[in-house]
């Protein structure tokens, strides 16, 4: 799979002191990486923000870090706007301030993790499926941090062959999930897309969202193409309520992997941004 | 309020046997006129055709005219798709044999009422709060006729300042509903928009709808303009599961009016179908 990011050795961008780097890079776990990259983000945390606070394994790995500094007194007056109730037990049980975008409708900057990137920074997100909610505060976001381990970065989205979540009511949800296959000329196996219902742990009952709806995971045979016209028709089938896909919104990428971490922020003015920045 | 479409007497189209008409127009009350739109429209229903029911006022009239018809016997082999939990009741409750989309995915012919209807026959739907299962049924359907009072009738969507319900997630509604208000220019007595949260029946809690989400209802202080950009806008933001904008979807409405009743039909080559087919 191609990386599209210019990609740095560790020495060059690390400065974090946790988790500790082993002598060879090669030993990196996946979990490793994700850690590493998310560490990193929080170095663009700073006292007083509103901050937006992920789901999945890589997020996960950044709340704790926030957890951490707000103990250790290096990060004060942190309000906290979890995207799911998953995050919402970790971050309370780590004594993070927590509030809602009710209370706080724009939100300085959050960090989350990411199952697809591509070269312009639209992400496919959602395979924990959290999408909903994720969407809705990384909208209110001035900035948005994804971090990844590298195995994420992709020439164009849907181009993984791993799922694309589309979050969908529960009302005749099969007939929505036609649609959807149809939208992609899909059907089959021979299609360019399948679309199977999201099950819960152990296979049987419906996977169900913090919305009470239903994730139909779309498969496709490669990259999608033109992202915004298929973002706006799927947005157009009735029984739609989101899709995985978020589209100019991140503004700045991390991805850790075997070489190093790689950055990559959003338009030239912010190129170099990344190197500016750092707790040391 | 224009009337953009021709108005036809009574004389001239109306072969319905009820409700009787008055001998002057001018007695008949805004659901007689309901009533005789929604029997016009149940002339176009054939034995064998899978039909979806529609919710409001004006649909129950065609719902019950349907089930009347069947017990009659002028009518066989039905299939009802309901648009909402209440149509569900009233079809059951007349014995009329139901289904729903998963096993019926093409609809022959769907009745219902609107809200409000421009002259490109693009409707306002929803003020009953079951826009979405409308949407999802009505999607569904080859031909859909809406029946309405000639009150219904506007020059531009959003022109009648009345509600345009929006269904939201409950998770942040408020927020959802500053960003939709933004969207229009609103946010106050002198914008072009208020969202106002739909409350129970009492004002109390939020209404809720079929699927469990919450309405938010948009009032314009004039015709939208560019419908189209208008619903992606909308769909666009995360929280927003479906508005009550159904567009390019309406194949004939029916209007009653003091007048009489008159009928457009979707396109020229359409034009004259509705002379072309009465039960006598």
């Amino acid at each position: 799979m191609a990386i599209p990011f210019p990609c740095f050795p560790f020495s060059e961008t690390l400065t974090i002191d946790k988790p500790s780097i082993p002598s060879s890079p090669s030993l990196l776990t996946q979990d490793d990486l994700k850690q590493i990259a998310a560490y990193k983000a929080v170095e663009f945390v700073e006292s007083g923000m509103v901050l937006g606070l992920g789901t999945g394994s890589t997020a996960t790995h950044a709340v704790s870090r926030i957890g951490e500094l707000l103990q250790q007194g290096k990060l004060e007056n942190i309000v906290g706007i979890p995207t799911s109730k998953k995050t919402h037990e970790q971050a309370l049980a780590l004594g993070i301030p927590l509030s809602d975008l009710d209370h706080h409708p724009i939100i300085d900057l959050a960090i989350d993790g990411a199952d697809e990137v591509d070269p312009d920074l639209n992400l496919v997100k959602g395979r924990g499926g959290s999408l909903l909610r994720e969407k809705m505060v990384e909208s209110a976001c001035r900035r948005l941090v994804v971090v990844v381990d590298e195995s994420k970065l992709v020439d164009g989205l849907g181009g993984s062959g791993l799922a694309m979540p589309v979050e969908v009511v529960p009302f005749c949800w099969a007939h929505t999930a036609r649609r959807l296959e149809s939208l992609f000329g899909g059907g089959g196996g021979a299609g360019r897309c399948v679309a199977k219902l999201r099950r819960a742990e152990g296979g049987g009952e419906p996977f169900v969202t913090d919305n009470a709806n239903y994730i139909v995971d779309l498969y496709f045979a490669g990259p999608i193409g033109d992202v915004e016209a298929a973002s706006d028709a799927m947005l157009r089938i009735a029984g739609v309520v989101e899709h995985g896909m978020f589209l100019d919104m991140a503004t700045t990428v991390i991805a850790a992997g075997a070489c190093g971490v790689t950055v990559k922020n959003k338009g030239e003015v912010e190129t170099g941004l990344f190197n500016e920045r750092s707790r040391s």
